[in-house]
């Protein structure tokens, strides 16, 4: 049986990842964090995508307290409008928090037997998010093994050269159900449109010639 | 100001660590967990230790509820009077704990500009434990580093070449109160003297024809 953990936000990227990984026949246990990020909209989009697909899950609920980050801040605004080919790396985001989240994934699948887990980490990430960069996920995997028993658990990123557009293309073949899916910073009842999240979103969607099915609703 | 982040259980190497980076002109924040391990006892004693110094302190509640350590799981026995020169992994093991808990710790360090993250990992432990060897220390340095802004933290292990006697007698130069440290798996009024634990320090005391304050009280 080729067990997998997947790190679950209930974003795009990581729910067309779970898609995939089923896809390619991988029996899957969603990992799912609450790390006090501004709204509950994200957790709820994961757990109902995990309904939906029958698979198990953990939750993991913790806080980066320390952090002066505008994405577990509430106080802080997200930035909106922001230039998206800049490469600086901006105020959501949280130190260590992928580095946090794989850990634990990695001790969730030594301790199930699962020999791989599974990120949506991609291309437009690592533009600005160093824990979503190509290199920092194949030390990770290199440093996490070389502390662990079993020593042979493989970090999987199929998405790590794609951008938006191309990931959504993949989603629609894997039938993804993007309309309950969640990626923007802000938890209202529509996506805000214009924090970095959204924008990528609502662009790739637009070069498509496609309507967000969040838009719609 | 020479900021630094220590991990601390309570111990006592952990604790003579934070005694030798203070002395060392260190500036102190210790990172305790909570993860549900048998009893609170070290994590008294940890908050002990950062009162009676005056350090900052960061508390993160936690849980492996995946894992299937005799450390976290309390219907399961701690392992007595073991062969302690075995390098089989006991099942006080707990899946990427030192993974998890250090990637804490380096972001608790970016967040508040520390540069160093202290660890007291020393060469008893990873005879049995992979997350003490220094390959991961070194391995798990990088690849943090990797994956964050600043990518300039380093981990420090002053003790990992040493063994428990050694410890101890550095620590009593350092003048650590090792009547308020605590080391036993167990929780109980007194240290079993069974667990591993215990009799790599009640071993050490004994060769160095003293008696451990706990002991003693």
């Amino acid at each position: 049986m080729k067990r997998a953990v997947i790190l679950l936000s209930g974003g795009l990227d990581s729910t067309t990842t779970l898609y995939l990984a089923k896809r390619n026949g991988h029996v899957l246990t969603a990992l799912i964090f609450d790390y006090h990020q501004r709204h509950k909209k994200e957790i709820k989009a994961a757990t109902k995508i995990v309904e939906l697909n029958k698979i198990n899950r953990h939750f993991v609920r913790t806080a980066f307290s320390w952090t002066h980050s505008s994405l577990t801040d509430k106080k802080k605004h997200v930035p909106e409008n922001r230039n998206l080919v800049t490469q600086v790396i901006p105020s959501t985001y949280v130190a260590g928090r992928n580095i946090v989240f794989l850990s634990y994934a990695f001790s969730l699948a030594e301790s199930i037997g699962a020999k791989k887990v599974f990120i949506g980490a991609h291309v437009q990430d690592y533009s600005g998010y160093p824990d979503c960069r190509p290199e920092f996920l194949r030390n990770f995997e290199r440093a996490a093994n070389s502390g662990m028993k079993s020593g042979d658990i493989k970090i999987e990123a199929p998405l790590i050269n794609k951008n938006k557009k191309e990931i959504i293309t993949l989603g629609l073949k894997l039938k993804v159900p993007f309309e309950h899916t969640w990626s923007c910073y802000e938890g209202g009842i529509k996506p805000c449109g214009k924090c970095d999240s959204c924008r990528f979103r609502i662009k790739a969607f637009e070069e498509l010639e496609l309507v967000d099915p969040l838009l719609r609703k």
